[in-house]
């Protein structure tokens, strides 16, 4: 088979995560056994207009289909579940998760109609799965979802420990404090390579437990007894929203929910028992009017600014359901994800102007591991070779350097990116081969048919909008039947700028007389002719450039 | 005279830079006396593509343009002098402001070739101006950039206090601490208003000295003495420059200049004293290789991540002059100013990936006044009212909160916004109007011609791409000539998606069919028949909304 990789090595091939925030996917392969841990999306950036997610191109494990024999999810988050109904619809095979994790899945295949497609299998924390060479252990760790697991990979050539995303939680809301002891353990059983979260690497500290903004919701409850309270926050962090109602239960008040995601999330994580909400909390938002200001909390989404979701639509004032009034206090129990910035700024300035307060300060805990808790994971595992994973590459570099802090030689530090086979022995790791990697654009119901080309025009179609250049012409005398007539949008607003569109019309009908009485009737000609004639006019008059698209209309 | 405001008292018109971060100016009014303060520009938003800059409308300041009398300009950065060119060139009056800004002024002048129409006169601290009603004091204050004045406004009906972006820097690189004592002396005698700015007023405590970026740049030095060294930030911060130059020169080493608006601002401010080079530090950036690394320092633009400047050319291995390599340390002395988080990572990733060390944490200090030091303006002055100025609406809230604090009456905060006419009296502050204000935006050479239509046909385009759908009809017997043909671009990539094109031209044809069977000859009747069937087609068949934009050629 062509694509067969040689050599007696483990193989670990990242497909998505390294190099970057999100798309987590990575294939570990052993003679004829391929699998891969987590099946995640990322969010499109600034320069993919119109791309509403991207997922990872999976090429290489559909030209070894075969061989791919399960996929194991570490926890419920988009950046690890959210590719699973578009890659596991052209690689069908079973999936392993814990409890939680598997309703999340679940929940998105149902969406898609593949639930009944698509074998999932619940594991326990201590679940070990044989899979050909390969022994997968899950173990219980600690991130801002429940259930989450670090992965033991037990190979021919040795463990590798995975963390997935992670933090350690001494005094986690659900659920214990990460399995350190399991991890030395197996750490002392010796392990050939870890694989650790580096997102948050370049913070220095631990990061705090999910218990002290426990402590902080108290205070801000204490502090604004006589308000409505809207709280948003991510709606995959069932711990935050446990916290929320738990306080809101102390202080005597109902809870609704708003939004989607949120719904949907607390829904699944109440039938699991991954949430308690006391009998008579839990109100419809409908219900928020029959109560006093002060003995309401919702609870919504929307806390990165989104503009579609639940508080946005409450900020701007056309939510249904609900309106911010001066007695509201809205807190943001999120801090902002890179790129977010302004549209949450935006937020906070709406709802501020209609009075209401806003604490979007010191409300909030990560749920990625520090730099001192990355050098705990190290002093448990004591790896033989780091290969950093989870971050672009400043993540990956900081890492590295904790890495070799924590005494891993330096060349036994391997900062991979997305696509490069590390083939692992006993006692080497070295990248061998390059596979096809990417990123996949999904937009709208359309998957991967928008790519580099089309971007770009979406691109240059923003920043200058377009001319349209039409003209009928006679197919065989070449004569000018009508036109050529300009059409411009996003260009400038043309009813104030007729003289340059009549300047502009000017310099195409000469380039088409001039093309027509010297008999050319190469149409890609005469198109070029227009478009460098009628650019550098445009660029001359008004420093723009345009797309520019000349259309050639025959007529028999 | 219509548009002449009745009334006795003094109005304060900000045209800019309340609700907004930038774009500040505000016009001062009493009878037949209109002065400004500042002239600044803005950098478009997300929703404003292909946007270079923003500007005012002063459409105000033009239909009473033989009472508007001079500029007072508070200091020498863009969001107080960018709008300068395009303004004075409509209403030339002088302009009054301290040597520096004055110098930077000019530099903006001459570059839109307008320095002999434009009368500039160059102010001291100390210095009052005398113009019809209004006597104008600058006084010392300190900021980010050298020679920034707070302007005590004398009227009629009082002091009005107008404090400039400032921060109070005990220990100034350059110059001296803020003339607290002046300030003092004007609240002592009573001011009836304080304007001050609200940039960091949601941030407690003090914002540190200048020098304290000294400090951490000589321990910088000094841990990377083998380094050459590269230094990014603020082209107007010329303190700041000061400061890298001295720590240079201490450690031996010799300074280069990159990017354009940084050897700008150093030849202008070393021509007049604000900067100190020691003889011989200063070299051109070819003599680099000339020099061992750890001999060099070069200084350079692009610390926001600016994709066309030179620290992003040089991590993006494009820079003509300098290529980075292992043995470089980058230090970002900046940080990332909100909605550039991304660029600025970016830019990071890629310079670590070229081997090189970058410190991008504590190596920036704010130029703008935190609450502890809102509150120290607050007790100097002790305004009658006060007037929170520059910044969005949070920032504007949360200084109303310190006003508070400080024992201003709470009916005596006025938040006002862009366009109001606060009318003053020696007891009273109501917003009485509301006159024209508004963004132009600037587009290469074209000022205010892309408005709202064109920006939505811009994101719109961006989003989906656009549909041309043209054809060419014989006028008099409505018969199809040619045609309909769809071309398209930003929608889809073609070639993929031959089928759904195929589909969507025979959509069209049968609408142009039936229109021409029932003798439809209202094209736009016709054109609007193509877009409903043709949008409702995508949207299921492939859940997008391009553009769709049909064109009918008329033949004779």
């Amino acid at each position: 088979m062509a694509l067969r990789r040689k050599g007696n090595g483990l193989k670990i091939i990242p497909l998505g995560g390294l190099g970057q925030i999100g798309m987590n996917i990575t294939a570990f392969e052993y003679d004829d056994t391929i699998i891969v841990v987590d099946c995640g999306m990322s969010f499109p950036g600034d320069d993919m207009p119109g791309i509403d997610l991207v997922i990872p191109d999976i090429t290489y494990l559909k030209q070894n289909i075969d061989r791919v024999k399960a996929f194991f999810i570490t926890h419920g988050h988009e950046d690890h579940i959210g590719s699973i109904p578009y890659v596991l619809g052209e690689i069908n095979v079973p999936i392993y998760a814990t409890k939680l994790t598997t309703a999340l899945i679940e929940h998105k295949l149902v969406e898609h109609e593949m639930l009944d497609d698509v074998r999932r299998i619940v594991v326990k924390y201590g679940t070990v799965v044989e899979m050909g060479p390969f022994k997968v252990e899950f173990i219980r760790t600690n991130h801002s979802i429940a259930d989450a697991a670090a992965l033991a990979i037990y190979t021919p050539v040795g463990t590798i420990f995975h963390t997935g995303d992670f933090k350690i939680d001494y005094t986690p809301v659900f659920g214990d404090v990460a399995d350190l002891q399991r991890f030395g353990e197996i750490g002392k059983q010796g392990v050939l390579a870890l694989m650790c979260d580096s997102t948050n690497a370049v913070r220095p500290g631990f990061t705090m437990s999910e218990k002290s903004v426990g402590k902080t919701l108290d205070t801000l409850f204490a502090e604004n007894v006589n308000h409505r309270i809207i709280i948003a926050t991510f709606a995959s962090n069932v711990d935050r929203v446990q916290q929320i109602i738990d306080t809101a239960y102390r202080y005597g008040r109902k809870v609704a929910i708003d939004g989607r995601s949120m719904v949907t999330v607390i829904t699944i994580a109440a039938e699991l028992g991954y949430i308690r909400i006391p009998d008579g909390t839990l109100i419809e938002i409908e219900e928020l009017r029959n109560y006093e200001d002060k003995n309401t909390v919702l609870i919504t989404t929307g806390s990165q600014g989104e503009s579609m979701a639940s508080l946005s639509r409450m900020a701007s004032g056309i939510h249904k359901k609900v309106s911010i009034d001066p007695n509201d206090t809205i807190i943001l129990s999120s801090s902002p994800i890179p790129g977010n910035e302004k549209a949450v700024s935006k937020i906070i300035n709406e709802i501020t102007q209609r009075g209401a307060k806003v604490i979007y300060q010191d409300t909030h805990v990560s749920g990625h591991a520090c730099q001192e808790e990355i050098k705990l994971m190290y002093a448990l595992i004591k790896p033989k070779f780091a290969i950093p994973v989870h971050g672009e590459y400043r993540h990956l570099m900081a890492q590295a350097q904790i890495a070799e802090s924590m005494d891993v030689p330096k060349e036994n530090i391997k900062i991979i990116k997305c696509g490069d086979v590390l083939e692992l022995t006993e006692d080497s790791a070295e990248v061998v081969d390059q596979v096809t990697h990417g990123d996949i654009l999904v937009d709208g119901l359309g998957v991967g048919d928008v790519g580099n080309i089309v971007l770009r025009d979406r691109q240059l179609l923003a920043k200058d909008g377009i001319i349209i250049v039409v003209m009928s012409l006679e197919k065989y005398t070449n004569q000018l039947l009508s036109g050529p007539d300009i059409v411009s949008r996003g260009f400038v607003y043309v009813r104030e700028s007729e003289n340059l569109i009549e300047e502009a019309r000017i310099i195409v009908e000469d380039v088409v007389q001039n093309c027509i009485d010297k008999g050319v009737n190469d149409w890609s000609r005469m198109k070029n002719n227009i478009k460098d004639e009628l650019g550098d006019f445009l660029w001359k008059r008004i420093k723009r450039t345009p797309m520019i698209l000349p259309i050639i209309m025959e007529v028999q």
